[in-house]
């Protein structure tokens, strides 16, 4: 198995990218490393650790963060994230993994892969930290807008198969997000993915959860079309980081909050595991015919390793054919 | 100036609502109360407390907080939040304020006050805490389903007034909920409210915000429709409650933390305070005709005397006049 990894995504790319590709492989994982980048910038970065089984593919550009993805990769032929997608596309790669501009990684999968056959639109998976110590998949996190039932109903699906593969939970459960409890609460969308989901046999569907019900875990998996995903994921994010800052510079600031952080230390570690993502926050954007996983901008050399273990595990699970041959399956 | 008073709705009624009541009138505030409730139950409440200015009117039912609205309106007509909404239709009150079931708040304002002449759709108002130490209006936080562009743009209409006269905020500033900050992102409502936002002149418009922005304040008003805004209140607040108990538990509980606590204590006491919605969180359900203020379930004694002066300011402003006036001026 080989992985290509996009090694100038990111905000901390290439350094963290090139130090998560040596941690994975000092950890003797099974696939092998594709760097995509310029050249001389990641053969420095990677200078003399062992590098069995890590290679370099060269691309001149990058797509920065906060570029219009699309208009970038039609314009730049040679940037990271075109370049290693293709290698997927050519068969020299099993899979890609980028913490670069999240529309680029989707728009180069879309364009480059297309789409699984059955398929209409894609989907973006948000790994969420829970407090049932247990991750949730929140889907679809922004990759389709105006998303109608049926849309929803191919996400619980594909959503289904990559939990069982790549996060080994037996039967997930689906929860859809709503307004209230009750099956009549929502809009016409929600009403209808409710019946759609209510006789869909290939999906353990829990019914309707609210918003406050996400971080509690109640469902291995937050259905919701990709608007209302992406603003209520970057709600939590934008609440935890208020949060962290409170905890850093209102309790734990000035002298008396010193003397407390002594003392504390140990809890506020205990709060930060609890509530750290790192190790799953990636996940395969689902629906596009071969493996793309998108990890956070953020993400230092342990979640870069864990984005290409992800990889490896949907590549090993053979995720994208069994979402085929769930889509492709009489109903 | 009176105000009615649902003295049977939320976690602590009666008596937070009552205790509210007292600590409204000892500051010597304009307007008169009216609670209304079990009669035998709020003298009791009551007690020998000097309750110049406050009087009882008898209801003898409650709607429960998990009941459906509609349905128990409709069958219990003596219920606290109907009999208080009719004395603002009567003339014999000038607002009502409720701690109660939401849902019923509004389907009594609907049905008892109907809607200004103008106003095609209700929206409920969400105050949030900011890190930029001022609170912003939230709305549509779930009065109604499917709303369209136009719906949106009175939205933003009514709560400009309502900032204006309640909250004293000058030109308030209007941010449409997008997955984006660039105009041509979103769904198809999100571009066609974003079109319409932008050649409305009597509305200050921002642009497009993101999830994220919210919390940190960066415009007086954040608009979206009642699905997003309803699932993203809740997420916040669900995020806050998981905050609230890992600060809690994880940081300070224990031996060390207990010890932590000590000289933690003014700065958990800070960041309460800067996230503390207490004083605002009240507001008043916008496009009804007449004033209906809805505060949080769980208002304790403090809260309902903020969300009683919420209705006086808005009784005083004219805000209901100034929504009717703006929603009749020939465009």
């Amino acid at each position: 198995m080989r992985i290509a990894v996009d090694a100038m995504g990111g905000d901390h790319a290439p350094d963290e990218v090139v130090r998560g590709a040596l941690l994975y492989r000092s950890e003797g994982r099974g696939a092998e490393l594709t760097l995509v980048g310029r050249e001389e910038v990641l053969r420095r970065a990677l200078g003399t650790a062992p590098r069995e089984g890590i290679s370099v593919a060269d691309a001149r550009d990058v797509v920065a963060m906060d570029e219009h993805p699309s208009a970038a990769l039609r314009r730049r032929p040679d940037t990271s994230i075109a370049v290693a997608t293709a290698l997927v596309k050519r068969g020299e790669a099993d899979a890609v993994v980028s913490a670069g501009n999240t529309g680029a990684t989707m728009a180069a999968a879309l364009l480059v892969l297309g789409r699984i056959p059955g398929i209409d639109r894609p989907a973006l998976c948000g790994m969420l930290p829970t407090t049932a110590k247990k991750p949730t998949c929140l889907l679809d996190a922004g990759a389709t807008m105006d998303a109608d039932e049926n849309n929803l109903l191919q996400y619980a699906r594909m959503a289904t198969r990559f939990m069982e593969g790549v996060h080994g939970v037996e039967r997930p459960t689906v929860g859809l997000i709503n307004v209230g409890e009750e099956p009549e609460k929502g809009t016409r969308l929600a009403l209808a993915a409710h019946a759609l989901l209510s006789g869909a046999e290939d999906v353990t569907f829990y019914g309707n959860i609210e918003g406050r019900d996400v971080m509690r875990g109640i469902t291995d998996i937050v259905l919701c079309d990709g608007f209302v995903g992406n603003v209520l994921i970057k709600g939590l994010e934008g609440t935890v980081d208020v949060f962290r800052d409170g905890i850093r510079n209102d309790i734990f600031g000035g002298i008396l909050g010193k003397i407390a952080y002594v003392f504390a230390s140990v809890g506020v570690r205990r709060l930060r595991a609890r509530l750290d993502y790192g190790p799953y926050v990636s996940a395969p954007l689902l629906g596009v015919n071969g493996v793309s996983v998108v990890t956070h901008g953020r993400a230092d050399a342990s979640m870069m390793r864990h984005a290409i273990a992800i990889a490896e595990r949907a590549v090993a699970s053979g995720l994208v054919a069994k979402i085929g041959a769930q889509a492709a399956a009489p109903r």
